[in-house]
């Protein structure tokens, strides 16, 4: 009998080790650091791991009686590198903030660490995860790990890549336009953009405040589940929850709209082709559509308010070091593409209108099965790939779960989204655990393998 | 002749005698920490202040050559508590963060650092800025300046006690619902809530994204305009801006509608009528207007979303020690007002819906007047006063200030508010300057004396 080694768990898996008495957390966070050690010259996916902190954590975990034990008892979590943690830095991939080290959690980080969860180390990112171009400004850049002369994506290169390179169990990432997802469909594993504003960003890097989230990242669906419990997301729903199956579920398949929106690559396109025909298979009615002239605007407008927004949020930071700001962030403070006042607001209040709409159109099926990237990921790492497929699931607020499932032309991974409504979160979940098992066993990609 | 005491001037009025050479920051310093020394006792306006810390960075200040200096040189500001200051504790006046001292400073302090000010101190607050019990919770309570055994209003406390003190002369608070404007009106200075987001609220503690606002509180309308052009705040205005003057002039005077919102007090009631009077006589025309049907829900959903917001943003202080909560806080995190999440999205939705019909109706006034409290501050420090009337320019986003100006019944100060649509903040502040000159001169009270 072989027996897998620990770094292979899901967080889950780890879990059920735990409580039964067959694995530490120490020995699991060992396993983990010996993964990092062996893969870290190739994937480069941290922007800091102190192995020494990580195992005296994992020993202060390992002596908390059981009956004490948080749900995320010993869950490894990698945060990407704009969120603060007290026991670590927090340096955004900006030379403004080398090796700085606020001495506070993100809210966010708070609730994870109070049930139980190990605090592995700070992601990649890039710059206040507010650019494209691949992390690390001061490093060897970081790399797909099944290829790595690609991009893991962006702006969450790190945690994406940690979670698919099997360093990490669970990752943080965020997401003011593609900055989960992409990277979810990039690296292979699931990805989750919770509906806006249902966990807390305090302590979060501010790029805009109506389209920044935190993003949750796992190779299971278990995985996630585990931390929207922790996050106390709970949906408008009886308890115990409807089931849910395939058979006889109702499913949109999404694609978006041209010119306001690119055409898919040839394998997103055959991704979404067959992710149609696996549910139709399973039993599932699947209705081609599109988004109407109400919602053509919506990735415009989503630029036009995250300028205005970048223009507020990094304002103190050009005060502080101007120098040191990479000119995509200049040009948001100086208003390079002159937008007006009346346009931000525009903008603004007609996305606020869609949402209900989006609502809507969503809750006329179990899910909406869109793109989440326009194909594999690139070669190189000056850019980590477009996010327009991404950007209206965060413009509208509403969730998104990347399903793994898919290979392209190459043999690299390719995702698709599903969404629903707003805070409809824990409904998502049910419905992606039932396709992700269909997806995953049918369309030529495991995430866990 | 007798010389004005320093600490009596306005941040404007100091700054000239700087460039000047009359005075040092540091002789300016000490006049302020004099005046803290003499009122303390009674006003207990500071949550934290460390004189020598201030005449060191006073002394710093004092050494950087005049052509160096930045626009806001020796400015002396106060800091609410739940603010972020890199070299003072940040404690919420919860009794969880007791002396806890992260080491960062939140984005609005360091555009304020490095334009040259003088971070001053930390000032009171309600716990966590979401309470109404007078702070603090773990010393005497904050009293009104003009009346200790009366409350300055919330949850701003400390900074509109200091300012109207003269302990400072700027001070920054918060406002989700009226924490800003309130306290302004009851300690007889100015006060603004900019734009919703026109300011970075990056390390300011959150309660709700989509409400809390960085506040300015001064006494005077030139040291807020120190402050809008530090923070870059511009409207789609040619520049020179348009010259504002009263006469010819129209403005709205709004009364809110029954039941949705209180009656005013007899001393609100009066000052409406008064400043109505005074404008008239000044050469402006002035329509009494209430809100229409359209608006009526509004002070509802605001408190609707609030309390799905302080769910989330309260959960992580929950799971770390929800023993110190206050109950109102653990009401939010335990739904106890059970919102269902589709009543928490219409409410936002209808929220966001009103916003772009608000700026209409202000774009057909130069402001609009309308009552910033109830009525004078109330006696007491167990409530904060009602935030009834501030809580409409909150929701929807617009500018406002508190422009002082007439007294209650009792003989304490009593301001009115001047709002304009969103990102007209530099107009309503040119429109404040002259009604603020009617006002104080005619009004029967003086922000400055």
């Amino acid at each position: 009998m072989t027996t897998t080694e620990p770094f292979r768990l899901t967080a889950s898996e780890a879990q059920s080790q735990f409580r039964a008495g067959t694995l530490t957390v120490q020995d699991y966070a060992r396993s983990l650091l010996s993964r990092v050690a062996s893969r870290d010259s190739t994937v480069n996916a941290w922007a800091y791991l102190d192995p020494e902190l990580v195992l005296a954590r994992a020993r202060e975990l390992d002596q908390i009686p059981p009956e004490k034990r948080g749900p995320l008892h010993g869950v490894a979590i990698g945060v990407k590198d704009v969120i603060l943690t007290k026991d670590m830095p927090t340096q955004y991939n900006s030379p403004i903030y080398v090796d700085d080290k606020p001495e506070v959690d993100a809210g966010s980080i708070l609730t994870l660490r109070t049930n139980g969860a190990l605090i592995f180390g700070k992601t990649t990112t890039t710059e206040f995860a507010a650019t494209t171009m691949g992390p690390s400004h001061k490093g060897p850049k970081t790399g797909n790990p099944h290829d790595p002369s690609r991009t893991p994506g962006g702006s969450s290169s790190g945690s994406g890549a940690a979670v698919g390179d099997f360093q990490v169990p669970i990752a943080l990432g965020t997401q003011t336009v593609g900055s989960t997802i992409r990277p979810g469909s990039f690296n292979g594993i699931y990805a989750m953009k919770p509906t806006w504003n249902s966990i807390s960003r305090e302590g979060q890097k501010l790029y805009s405040l109506i389209f920044d989230t935190l993003g949750l990242y796992s190779r299971s669906v278990d995985d996630l589940k585990l931390l929207l419990d922790a996050f106390q997301l709970v949906d408008d729903q009886p308890v115990p929850p409807e089931p849910f199956t395939v058979k006889g579920a109702k499913f949109a398949l999404l694609t978006y709209p041209t010119p306001e929106w690119p055409e898919p690559g040839p394998g997103t396109a055959a991704a979404l082709k067959k992710g149609a025909e696996l549910l139709r298979a399973h039993g599932a009615e699947v209705e081609e559509i599109t988004l109407g002239e109400e919602f053509l605007p919506m990735y415009k407008y989503h630029l036009q308010v995250l300028a205005g927004d970048g223009r507020i949020a990094f304002l103190p930071d050009y005060y502080f070091a101007k120098d040191k700001l990479d000119p995509l962030l200049l040009g948001h403070v100086h208003n390079a593409g002159k937008h007006t006042r009346k346009d931000q607001l525009r903008a603004f209040d007609e996305l606020a209108a869609m949402r209900p709409k989006m609502d809507a159109l969503a809750d006329k099926y179990d899910a909406i099965i869109g793109p989440s990237a326009l194909d594999e990921a690139p070669v190189g790492h000056s850019s980590t790939g477009s996010a327009a497929f991404c950007g209206p699931a965060t413009a509208m607020h509403i969730p998104v779960v990347n399903i793994p499932g898919f290979k392209g032309e190459n043999g690299l991974p390719i995702g698709l989204s599903a969404m629903s409504s707003r805070y409809r979160d824990q409904h998502l979940l049910r419905v992606s655990r039932e396709v992700g098992k269909i997806f995953e066993n049918e369309g030529g990609w495991k995430s866990a393998l």
